[in-house]
């Protein structure tokens, strides 16, 4: 159960944020954002984690309790210090992520979104999950989730997520690019309310140049798919050379990228991005948004953190939610 | 044999350029920039190509035909239209490439500058090279070339080049990577005049999560030759998680990338470069330097196409020469 705040009015969604592992920055920017006026005019965020633990991090950190907390998890609030994640801090945090997932999908909070995690710990706490997107679809029992990070300057959703690049190739398949390429389309068409303009990368250094290079993953896999999604009446245009995709010219006419593999997306999103990109995962029952950095051991508990991330993830929730 | 021209100081060097496939671009950007005084106040530019042919297109765009050409290549220029590439376009420019070698080796040259080539084009005239590079290296009996990318916002050595996606992981060794640190931190130090620092980006999303992600290429190949290059005294870290490398706070603190694959370099650098790019081959016994784009053969003949990548190609020539 979440504790009703009558101050504050009824009409505002309440999203749940999961605050990540709490050695790390997560709580500290969840903490940051949830006083700030941008938050608090547009929803009422509610912080799963360890309660004594964000009460101390509130505490050193100088950043005021002014959400409400949906205790969960166990660990030493005075033992822990910050960096020092363990198989604990890393059970805490998958067991506020679950706890926020169950609450969003039994109507209580709006949206789930997620803070930073340390995936050592997770694997330390005996989750086999690379990451918050391939747990949140296994725990709602969907198999086409997909990817999207996006920021001012480009969104990409991703056809293959946390892979080894070795792994990518054989991984591709046309079914996948289509379903990143209708989940793009759709959310970016939600999101600017009309139809959103998609770009699809190819695979391989200038998009398999024809067929000589590369073996034919263009013809038979990525081709198909966007003549696929034409059909379906969607905007879409590729495979483009990965290298000359992400050129000014290209950025302006385009909603929404779709790339073969992470780091095909996510490093012309950080390169261009001023702090500010969100991870989405599309494809749910429910809305997920996410800051798109990592825990930044070195620097937690400093209240120093960027909270550009953060602040722009919360705020996509409830633009996503409102739908 | 060159034509001598007696009013241009002979202490410019004299700088070859390869004009790249003539249906293409290569030939109006190599014309217009002969004629720019940025070029001809540091070298005089020679033009390698078929002489009818860029006498033609100099008529057709109205760029005056100021330089030396080295007449190489058969081909009817009243028959050719732009765009309309072939085995005799490829042969052409194959040709030129070759006879802008020769001459730099004889030392008539001081380097060589290739403009765009279209690769179907060599592939229609038998030539089995993926790319200048790998064609220049066999030419000169050399194994361990580098291709770097270099613009005003960042520099990317490349430890492997056109290979498919699929193929990089088992072609990477710890070797190549160690050489394209060495000569990326040599270029830079030559250009710079001091000690470059380097920064090697891992294979694998978040350079392999410590392990767990990947098949360990981060701990058994790029790891062991950041640690030899450190013991030759080289300024160099990683291996970097790729999506974070490219941030502008580890831009600042970068001189020159070394990057694992084509586009892992080359997407950071073509978004955030503004036309500027130029391809430098490492490890050449002669300077070796490149326009960044294609053929853009729906430009072509018509005097629209962007001179600046050719332009700062030129410059960078007469720069690494001088040296």
């Amino acid at each position: 159960m979440i504790r009703s705040d009558s101050t504050i009015p009824s009409v505002l969604p309440q999203i749940a944020v999961s605050v990540g592992d709490v050695a790390g920055v997560g709580p500290e920017l969840a903490l940051k954002c949830a006083s700030l006026e941008e938050v608090t005019k547009i929803c009422r965020p509610v912080l799963y984690g360890p309660r004594p633990v964000i009460e101390r991090i509130s505490d050193v950190v100088g950043h005021p309790l002014s959400a409400t907390i949906v205790d969960v998890g166990q660990l030493d609030a005075q033992t822990l210090r910050p960096g020092n994640f363990s198989a604990q801090t890393g059970r805490a945090s998958l067991d506020a992520f679950d706890r926020a997932i169950a609450d969003t999908v039994a109507g209580e909070t709006a949206a789930v979104v997620t803070g930073p995690i340390q995936k050592e710990a997770w694997f330390l706490a005996g989750s086999t999950f690379p990451g918050h997107t391939e747990m949140i679809a296994e725990r709602l029992g969907v198999d086409d989730v997909c990817m999207m990070l996006t920021s001012q300057e480009i969104s990409c959703v991703l056809a293959t997520i946390h892979l080894p690049l070795a792994d990518v190739p054989k991984s591709l398949t046309a079914p996948a690019v289509l379903k990143a390429i209708e989940l793009g389309a759709d959310a970016m068409r939600r999101r600017h309310q009309r139809p959103a303009r998609v770009s699809v990368c190819g695979l391989n250094p200038h998009a398999g140049e024809n067929g000589l290079m590369g073996h034919g993953e263009e013809t038979s896999l990525i081709r198909p798919a966007i003549l696929a999604a034409r059909d379906k009446g969607i905007d879409v245009r590729g495979p483009l050379p990965p290298d000359t995709a992400f050129t000014p010219a290209i950025r302006e006419q385009t909603d929404v990228y779709v790339c073969m593999y992470h780091d095909q997306g996510l490093i012309p999103l950080k390169a261009l991005s001023f702090d500010d990109a969100v991870n989405v995962t599309l494809g749910l029952p429910i809305v997920r948004t996410s800051v798109d950095h990592g825990t930044a051991m070195d620097l937690a508990w400093q209240g120093m953190a960027n909270h550009h991330s953060m602040l722009a993830a919360i705020q996509l929730a409830v633009e996503l939610s409102r739908d």
